[in-house]
């Protein structure tokens, strides 16, 4: 590892746990939660290609509620704005994988450059990397929303390069989301997926350069 | 209905049901069938969003095969070739929907202008339209091969409008897809939602002009 290594994270998925957010709809809708977790990641997803595909972008806080409604919906479920708006704060409150926080720790001792790259907008970025303690170790938080375009836009990575100055080959881009790795890997980035759940490769024609179940393997190149 | 009447089916769910490869797919994995048979147009439509997005372009019957074999990998299942292009030639032989044929007829006979518009590259809708015998009814076939960018960016519907040469207002978009509606209508096309399977409408603010559960009410108007 070279005190020049240049680390950028995806965070939804890579870094947290989304699937903290079944508990919290399990206690609104018991035996549900982990059905409703699931569709409401799907959608929210979903409509992040779409709106990006049809020019209409809003931030991913107004997407992961959308995502939210029609989730409960699908489920031909009722619910309050309380319900809903704890649900949502359920976001900033996601946990961090086990890994995670020593993974940054000891790429950070090597003088490694950490940077965080997300969908989300700064209103849900921000109070979760906050409330984990992460801002200690990141050199960057970069959200799409500063150009207003989803992944696996182009334009959406160019923001890592605009802000590291580096050669694309020399950004190690990690991410739990094998869309996200093939869109790192059509951009020009050295991608690693953390094939979390042990899926097959995207068949995108774009495979990753590594492939881990979990972060650590970083730590011990 | 005037004679003017423009009318732009979207091919795969609307006018033909795709679930018939279910029925293929479960005579090679038996058991398997109705799985396979969804998480291959979930990856399907999910491959052609991502190419969008990330500007990497290729025809829908590679996208369609890539998502085919996607999912067989994810349910670790083995296959070989001929089994491949069997799975992958019942995309040229799915089943009309019942009303299907009946209602193009109707309308043709009203004078309607009739078009299809599809993601599905011209190898794949050619066979499929000449099997269904629809060609008779139709004035225009269009797929987004023809510019290489998939629904739902603006430049795909613009097609519709390049072939008949009217106002975006007059054309009546019919798509059973939630998606494909949204795009059309951020176009600024007349919608339909023919929502077969009774989904709530999708949180994009951008709901359809008109919903109904077949294509039969367009004959009733």
């Amino acid at each position: 590892m070279s005190a020049n290594s240049i680390f950028a994270f995806d965070v939804y998925g890579t870094l947290f746990n989304i699937k903290s957010v079944d508990t919290t709809c399990e206690k609104y809708f018991p035996g549900r939660g982990e059905s409703i977790g699931q569709l409401w990641r799907q959608k929210q997803i979903q409509y992040s290609f779409l709106r990006q595909a049809m020019g209409k972008y809003v931030p991913f806080s107004s997407v992961t509620r959308d995502a939210l409604r029609f989730s409960l919906a699908a489920y031909h479920l009722e619910w309050t704005a309380d319900t809903e708006q704890t649900l949502m704060e359920a976001y900033n409150h996601l946990s961090l994988y086990e890994e995670s926080l020593y993974v940054l720790q000891k790429l950070k001792d090597q003088s490694a450059t950490l940077i965080v790259f997300s969908n989300g907008s700064r209103d849900m970025l921000e109070p979760l990397l906050e409330q984990a303690g992460l801002n200690d170790y990141l050199d960057h938080v970069i959200s799409v929303d500063d150009i207003k375009q989803f992944k696996p836009s182009p334009a959406s990575y160019q923001l890592i390069l605009e802000a590291v100055g580096a050669p694309r080959h020399e950004v190690t881009f990690l991410s739990s989301n094998g869309w996200d790795i093939s869109g790192a890997k059509a951009f020009g980035f050295t991608t690693a997926w953390i094939n979390r759940s042990e899926q097959p490769i995207e068949e995108l024609q774009l495979p990753p350069d590594y492939q881990y179940t979990t972060l650590t393997p970083l730590t011990q190149e």
